[in-house]
């Protein structure tokens, strides 16, 4: 494809991209594909003639997009808000557009230089002390994994420069609890901490938060017994009902005994943009690592997830690799991004921050969230006043979770009139909402803070959800777990 | 900004991307800017007010890209060919602009469905059997992470599930070598081997493929004190002077004593869509994984890492999460991505894959490779035949490694030549090359194989690398490791 060519069939997709933009409401929110539907549609083998950039742009429509699960959706409230501004669209397509390598800061100065910009920025419109440096990774996910190394790493007096975890005599312990993202036990694992090395410490029942004196109780019991405590991770806001652990005093313990301290806020680092919710955290500045997801409701485009560390040196001693083909004289002035996480070669991402920042604005950013704050309010208000309909977890953000309990519904029935009433709106494309089992039974999430989403629509899913739990109840169906 | 804006700052970007991508020639390959350049010119805090996305594109004219080493420029022969064709451009803006979330089957069936039809087709173009299933990573370092976890996880049978890595009662062994990318110790030490359990197996001194003998020796002494083999990764064509390990022999051998063989065809990979290339990794079939990275020579934009498996179910089994807030009611008929990796969350990146191979065509991308092998024999020979010059290793695809050398110089005066004339060359941005280190000495990459490169700029660059070398010799300077 030549430049020129480009040019026009760029165009077209730009001219199809703001249309399609501008169209989501008129499309279910859900994709109304069966498994196997989109693949079948697709040849088996790669085609043999090039094709021209129209008929790609005509399939993009018509095979590709009926499968897209639209998150974008002013009736979008599943999992999370996945919003992409677009300006960070613009950001983004800016970095496929330069085709730059990111592999150290002689392949491309001005990625790893923007990053360290707009990770000081977004440092500093989080509140954080200049003692954080950050950098992007491209999930939570790995975030937490790269904490936990981090926190192996430490705990051991780096046990990878000698025989590995294999060589540890004293297993090393790493505290969460049950609330925290899968993601969490998941890095553990694959760190080769071990699932019997991991300890969910108690909750409080109600807002599921880590209960900081059972955890001081269970390292004091594991250090008795011969084990040796190695990190803790914090959840600031959980995924499942929007937990907040107790920051402060976790980190007094995890000071206290010497353990990494990583705090998971990938859903509610967005809130720190508004000074009234730092709270929420306080006692941050004496966590080891952070991380959250700009990707998520603070509207840059996926993928795009904060990570900040104090320890610097220690962080690029346990994740560095400094291979000949790739030194240059100018090694001790500058940054290497590749030092700080799992991927040698990365996107320029700073760009999507940096548009995003620089178009929307600071400002414009802080009152959409604190719109989506009060849309939480309102709709958690509406469903306690609501007879058989019930809260089921503080509204600390902007999740509501929530389940209509008729007299006398309780137990399997309850979970399957609940089921039954998500799905069917699930399924129509009219709404979409992520049932999560709370305590072994069924709840509905309602993740409000799709950038698209008005007072008007939350106000529409209200009526929605009690038509639809009405009908649910006349009329129930069999349903499998939704 | 409203999708009406977007329309139109798009239309300008898509245009300024055009004009880029046809000027590139003209700007200088490697960036020239110093440390803190780029940086500096931006503000400290993020900006106030809101900014025209008119500005952000004259800024990113004036402040990012004097801050670019040019990959794509046809006189870059650094690092790897980072080859971001035009046509997966397109794909990837596609991508950013449809905004979708992959974090389950159900958050966008066309993504996971996608990816499924072009890992197939790919597996197909390079003549692999049905037996393999794939995915896109970010990086061949993630994949290589990701294999040597599923390692570890065979060889302990599934010590995650117990104490991990430090309940074992036998060290686990890791087998590689020297010659091997960085990202494969990088790896060994993530997944929590250690050091000590990593054996660097003797290679053949000129063509630095690993002798398969020596590995067999080194298992079966390892065996004998108390050890536990549990992984091999060979290298089929290395970054360093693109080393092709025995695959036949290691596989057998891998086989033998239970090993998982994870293939690291990061750059070769693009070759075995060659089908007379494909000698170079004959024994493939046998491996357990392989990871080659479509975002080099072949010419889609980073990133876009492929890595295929064999046995499906043990790599679900080590990597997944099953968090009840994803779950569907079609989870037993789809394939969920995320339990094939390490993040949760993923980019539509199937979509720069199906664009690059439906509108520039398999034959044109066979094509300009076979181009490439040309122009490396090509250069290869001139160097051969020239006093004075050398072809460090065995031209097995598009790399030459060379060193002038004339006479009577020799060690830290033939170093300190070698980084003259290179980093003469370099600084210069007329084009730009690698220094290597070769058995403690260093050398010349003249990697091949960017898209625009043509016969023409590997004839200027062999004229300058004689100009430049010549000029050396005559004006010394005292250089820095470059």
């Amino acid at each position: 494809m030549t430049p020129e060519e480009f040019r026009q069939a760029g165009h077209a997709l730009i001219d199809w991209i703001a249309d399609y933009r501008s169209d989501l409401e008129q499309r279910p929110v859900r994709a109304q594909v069966k498994p196997g539907e989109v693949s079948a549609s697709f040849a088996v083998g790669a085609p043999q003639a090039p094709q021209s950039a129209e008929h790609i742009l005509a399939e993009l429509e018509t095979k590709i997009v009926p499968g897209i699960t639209q998150v974008q959706h002013p009736m979008h409230f599943g999992w999370f808000p996945s919003n992409a501004s677009l300006a960070s669209t613009l950001g983004d397509i800016a970095s496929s557009g330069l085709a730059t390598l990111g592999i150290s800061w002689e392949s491309c100065p001005a990625a790893t230089e923007l990053e360290q910009v707009v990770c000081d920025w977004m440092r500093q419109l989080t509140g954080l002390s200049d003692n954080w440096q950050g950098c992007i990774h491209d999930t939570a996910s790995t975030a937490c994994l790269t904490a936990l190394l981090l926190a192996r790493e430490r705990a051991s007096e780096f046990s990878q420069n000698r025989g590995g975890l294999q060589g540890e005599p004293q297993a090393l312990i790493v505290y969460t609890t049950d609330e925290a993202h899968s993601s969490v036990v998941k890095a553990a694992l694959l760190a080769g901490f071990g699932e019997h090395n991991l300890r969910r410490v108690a909750m409080d029942p109600h807002s599921r938060s880590m209960l900081a004196p059972c955890l001081a109780q269970q390292i004091s019991d594991d250090i008795k017994a011969g084990f040796s405590p190695a990190a803790v991770v914090a959840s600031i806001g959980s995924t499942g009902v929007t937990a907040i652990d107790p920051l402060a005093e976790i980190a007094g313990i995890a000071t206290q005994y010497g353990l990494w301290l990583h705090v998971d806020a990938a859903m509610a680092g967005s809130a720190m943009l508004l000074p009234e919710c730092r709270h929420l955290w306080q006692g941050v500045e004496a966590a080891d690592s952070i991380s959250w997801n700009p990707h998520k409701w603070m509207g840059t485009i996926l993928d795009c997830s904060l990570m900040y560390v104090r320890d610097v040196e220690h962080l690029v001693r346990v994740m560095s690799t400094n291979p000949s083909y790739l030194r240059s004289t100018v090694d001790d002035e500058v940054r290497q991004y590749r030092d700080w996480g799992i991927p040698l070669g990365r996107r320029f991402r700073a760009l999507k921050l940096w548009y995003q920042l620089s178009i929307d604005g600071v400002e414009a950013i802080q009152n959409r969230l604190r719109r989506d704050l009060a849309n939480a309010r309102w709709l958690a208000d509406q469903v306690k006043q609501t007879p058989e309909w019930q809260v089921l977890a503080p509204v600390s953000l902007q999740t509501v979770c929530i389940r209509h309990q008729p007299r006398g519904l309780h137990g399997e029935a309850l979970d399957r009139h609940t089921l039954a009433w998500v799905q069917a709106i699930n399924q129509s494309g009219a709404a979409f909402m992520s049932p999560s089992l709370l305590d072994g039974r069924w709840m509905v999430r309602v993740s409000i803070g799709v950038e698209a989403t008005t007072r008007a629509h939350v106000e529409a899913l209200w009526q929605l959800l009690q038509q639809q739990a009405g009908k649910a109840l006349n009329t129930p169906i069999d349903v499998k777990n939704q």
